[in-house]
């Protein structure tokens, strides 16, 4: 078990929602036959003419019922998964016909897979250009927001700041059981994903809100041209799934007799999040990131975040986090791959709830 | 209906095969719970660690029922349709560090959609460098070489035939309603897919058949990069969907009550390719090409080719072909796109029943 376990910590496969839809019964099982969803067309009225309508509405639905973004006057693109319009809006945003390809920066830490992703083609349309912070070039350049960011949960804003930046807001975890929600997000171009929100990451389901009918347009484009449209049976399966999101969230407390998603996930992170600091605390060897507490609109309370990665710091004279932790069977992704130290490290919290206890149990066996 | 009719017709939607899966029955009806699939992962223990182990069964099961691809010795990669594929193929293919991007050809006419989704990112790593046949440059090359060809339906081999070359195979349309399967294919690399096998184009289902290991591991990680794996749900539904071929096939002339795929298709593709060449023959404004005719292993029987596409051309003084159809209300696409005379169009011969004997009619009736 400990080598599957450590592989899937590590990249962070959300297992831990299994439980919750093993309790949701029947109401989430999509039955699909085999005449049906055969074309490749959805909703040919639709500039997105791959996106199922289903999907569409039950996308907007959770958001105005959760409260996290704004939809009205925003095109909804579909993906497979948010990795897939992460590159479509760099392909959307980049200046055609640009002397050299324009640069591609996020604060650090960022996403590890960020540089890897937008320089695997060699593009000659975007370049990544690294940490924000030091971005110091004139011209236009693409920024990344990533927040509640990954790996270490910070909420984020934009900090480059000049006339000619173009923003890509990654809000896969701005959802209640990570962070509070203080107000709907509202950005030219925000990405969304069920692997998160959900636990759903199988499916390959995101979806990009737009703003920008032109930068919309030539994110399609890019979808026709990567892989002519999103399974349709992951879209009908994703819209299942958020019906019952929003519908347990709108029946307040339980939802004919199981606890609200957002309940339920926000509770199990709190404890996750309770178990971790307990067995830091009790080390001395690590840290990990505070974060001051804020008003969640959605949950009506007040909390601190409870990001879906911890971002572990080993202290004392220990340089290299994710050797040292090796050495005690725990795999965890080092700093170096988020454009930081290695003294830092990152670990899922979302794996299922065995897996997350040894975690937790060997963490806190380790002294120096 | 005529807008939307012009439309599918245009792009090849292969609702033809709605019909078929509607006698079929609940035999390939999918059920997938909501707590199911859940995991980013398929098989920890396959380098393509995205693919279901049920698919890859039916993939290797149903090229060993047909006889129309080796599979022993190959790694099978799935992939959201075989665009992904062709791109993780050229990204694979691609020298490391070459000084300049690889060539990429294909003999004209070509499958349209080649040149800008090789060029779309402008990649450092290749180029589309146009017609294979009047290709004379030194050094490494990529040849795609699509057999039947997408669009005239040809029998294809590849062309340059130089030592630095490399062979994409895609073979879409290598299946026994299509063309006589005359033996396995047996290539370095092969592209097939599920819209034009089964016709179920809305899964977003492809796979590669990959002999090279190293190879194998770029398109991978190809994968990786650009959609984190493959849909879960719709790899499952394509499982069940070729096992029904495999099924049918097996059981010779009829399958519990259900005519087999391959007879209902071929039988379909004859009757239309026989309705259009009348209708083009009593125009006397229009050619299609002439196949000879081959012995097909699989069905066991002489024909000649019924390809997918029929590739259209105007005869007389008429020049542009495209323009002159949709003046009669018949939406096809031009032979610019394929990299040949404006003379010729592709039209898909895998519509709906009502739409083809439309498109028939329309044709029948023109007359200069």
């Amino acid at each position: 078990m400990s080598v599957i376990f450590l592989k899937l910590s590590w990249g962070g496969d959300p297992t831990m929602y299994e439980h919750y839809w093993q309790q949701v019964g029947e109401k989430t099982t999509v039955v699909i036959r085999g005449w049906q969803h055969m074309s490749y067309f959805s909703d040919v009225s639709n500039i997105c003419w791959f996106l199922e309508p289903e999907l569409a509405e039950e996308i907007a639905r959770v958001h105005r019922v959760v409260g996290n973004a704004v939809t009205e006057g925003r095109h909804i693109i579909v993906g497979t998964g948010s990795s897939q319009l992460f590159l479509a809006a760099l392909f959307a945003l980049s200046p055609r016909d640009g002397p050299e390809p324009v640069s591609v920066v996020s604060q650090a830490p960022f996403y590890s897979s960020y540089p890897s992703m937008t320089d695997c083609l060699k593009s000659g349309l975007y370049k990544w250009a690294g940490d924000a912070q030091s971005y110091s070039k004139e011209g236009p350049y693409i920024e990344l927001v990533t927040s509640p960011n990954n790996p270490d949960g910070n909420v984020r804003r934009s900090v480059v700041n000049r006339s000619e930046g173009t923003l890509v807001h990654d809000l896969a975890y701005y959802w209640p059981q990570y962070t509070p929600i203080s107000s709907p997000a509202d950005h030219e171009l925000m990405l969304f994903t069920v692997s998160k929100s959900t636990g759903h990451a199988g499916m390959r389901i995101g979806w990009a809100l737009v703003k920008d009918q032109e930068v919309a347009r030539r994110m399609i484009k890019f979808i026709e041209l990567n892989t002519i449209g999103v399974s349709k049976d992951s879209q009908l399966r994703a819209a299942k799934v958020l019906k019952a999101v929003s519908d347990s969230s709108e029946h307040g407390g339980t939802w004919e007799g199981v606890e609200s998603f957002f309940k339920f996930s926000y509770r199990v992170m709190a404890e996750r999040w309770k178990l971790l600091r307990e067995a830091v605390n009790s080390s001395r060897i690590f840290s990990l990131p505070e974060f001051p507490p804020a008003h969640c609109n959605f949950l009506n309370r007040v909390f601190e975040p409870q990001p879906a990665f911890a971002w572990l710091k080993c202290e004392r004279d220990i340089d290299d986090c994710e050797s040292f932790l090796r050495g005690h069977k725990i795999l965890a992704r080092g700093g170096k791959h988020f454009g930081v130290s290695p003294k830092y490290v990152r670990v899922s919290m979302l794996d299922r709830d065995n897996n997350f206890n040894l975690f937790v149990k060997r963490l806190s066996t380790i002294h120096l």
